[in-house]
């Protein structure tokens, strides 16, 4: 039971776990706040419920994946991926490739096409960064081995260039338009999600669409691909894809209600500085720095009011 | 098939099978040289073999895990693992914990002890960092979220602080020896690999003994577990060990002859500059920069002479 002190970089879904089950921590504790005292302390304001609108489900034979969609970055893009959404082009496709330390893919097999519905062909906006202008910036103050400023913007990890420029960063579980080597050929139809160390060299040369919320697990923990770039050699060892639907589009019984801490809350900023000084008794050395892609990003199950 | 011509952050033993079967990138190409070109291209005295006598074979039921000690970080801890492979300590143990975005862990189950040969039961000296004198460093020119230099040695990774310590960080397939709360409790029975986003506020709160070179998709891409902080909750779902040998232990048919770039070659400097810069005709935007946890450490099986 060696390592269970270290308070882990946990997976949003436990994050939230932990945070409904953690009792209030007593005031005479020697011990700091952990991440699940501080949620559990957190006021009901300093959280937002998804939007169903921008919640993908993506049904597994092993569970659900939940998915937020981040118009903020791609608007045409996440645009796209929901009219695929509603015409259920993905139903019966397929994890097609899981490649080590880098990707989990996802799409239809070449040769079994589907209804699109009002998606369309092609998206001539590229979409690989933005104007900063206009969305709120909660700025870590620690340096980044790729961008001048990091930090966090509607939920999502944010860089930008100081120059007025922003984009979403490959972190781990966020979610790109997979596209082929011309730009602007991905039309959201293929997406691939973050299962390694953050692969910042494709920042600003993929449209980014969300992030995983929920059931990350289910996508990092398959078995990896064999042939070229982690794509299976067999059909056999893909994973089958029995849906993705907009929550919106879903049963309100089917639904999850999941929200989201504000990334400009308070309790946002107490958590990224309890992580920058990692004060539980288990560390020696705390760090005092954080990557922004080692911030979690908690997520839970809407309380009963 | 989209994605397929972004040059991934390939997995080592992926990257040994590139080097191996790439040919040579035609002189008139207007393409830059690959990894696999860069390697192809490499004289023999760029690489070194892996010392059997620092080399354990990890054998899994579906497959053999290749890691590399790192004596130069912590050689009291990398010794008494040695010691406890020479034992036989872990044959019949098991990986106990899988956390996403975290680490893999083994070790063996409470209640089943195993003889220890000559492996001490502490080690009282903590190996957390050292003296960052006589060791080579092959230093990122990049700014590091965490640590104030960052490079290479002898084939490994390496932090340093400025001021004359240096340490392993925790980046994607680093080994670290498990411990309880108090400090040097570890005795390299339980180990832990990092499986996701570095979780680099450890380090310096842990002794580093090694990394995977090869079947590092054997520990990353095993089911999550489901009990706190990721340890599994029923022994079925534990994958069992059969046994971990020093290659020196192993007859030299079984051994697998494996040899590593060196990192304070010029091929290797070659190598970092061209993932500062993907010139590839996918991207639209190279970065100019790299996180030290990003740049690839190529392993291949020796060529035969």
């Amino acid at each position: 039971m060696r390592l269970q002190a270290m308070c882990a970089a946990l997976v949003l879904a436990a994050c939230a776990n932990a945070a409904a089950q953690a009792p209030p921590a007593p005031a005479q504790t020697a011990q700091p706040p952990s991440m699940a005292d501080i949620l559990a302390h957190s006021p009901v304001s300093d959280w937002r419920p998804l939007d169903p609108e921008n919640t993908l489900y993506m049904e597994l034979p092993a569970g659900r994946v939940v998915i937020e969609l981040s118009p903020d970055f791609s608007p045409e893009h996440a645009a796209n991926v929901r009219a695929l959404a509603r015409a259920h082009y993905w139903d019966g496709a397929a994890i097609t490739r899981v490649q080590d330390n880098y990707v989990t893919q996802w799409g239809r097999a070449e040769g079994s096409p589907h209804d699109r519905g009002n998606a369309r062909a092609d998206i001539p906006v590229a979409e690989y960064d933005r104007s900063a202008s206009g969305l709120p910036f909660t700025r870590l103050p620690d340096p980044d081995s790729y961008s001048r400023q990091t930090g966090f913007t509607n939920g999502f990890w944010a860089a930008r260039d100081g120059a007025g420029r922003t984009w979403m960063p490959h972190c781990y579980g966020a979610i790109g338009v997979g596209r082929d080597n011309p730009p602007n050929t991905g039309d959201g139809s293929e997406l691939y999600v973050v299962i390694g160390q953050a692969p910042r060299h494709l920042d600003r040369n993929l449209a980014m669409v969300g992030r995983v919320v929920q059931g990350m697990e289910l996508l990092s923990g398959l078995k990896r691909g064999t042939g070229a770039l982690g794509f299976y050699e067999t059909p056999a060892e893909r994973t089958p894809i029995n849906s993705i639907r907009l929550a919106s589009d879903v049963p309100e019984a089917q639904r999850v209600n999941l929200e989201a801490l504000r990334t400009d809350s308070a309790t946002f900023r107490t958590l990224i500085e309890s992580r920058r000084f990692r004060r539980e008794s288990f560390f020696v050395t705390p760090t005092g720095h954080i990557n922004m892609c080692n911030v979690p990003l908690p997520v839970r199950v809407r309380p009963a009011s």
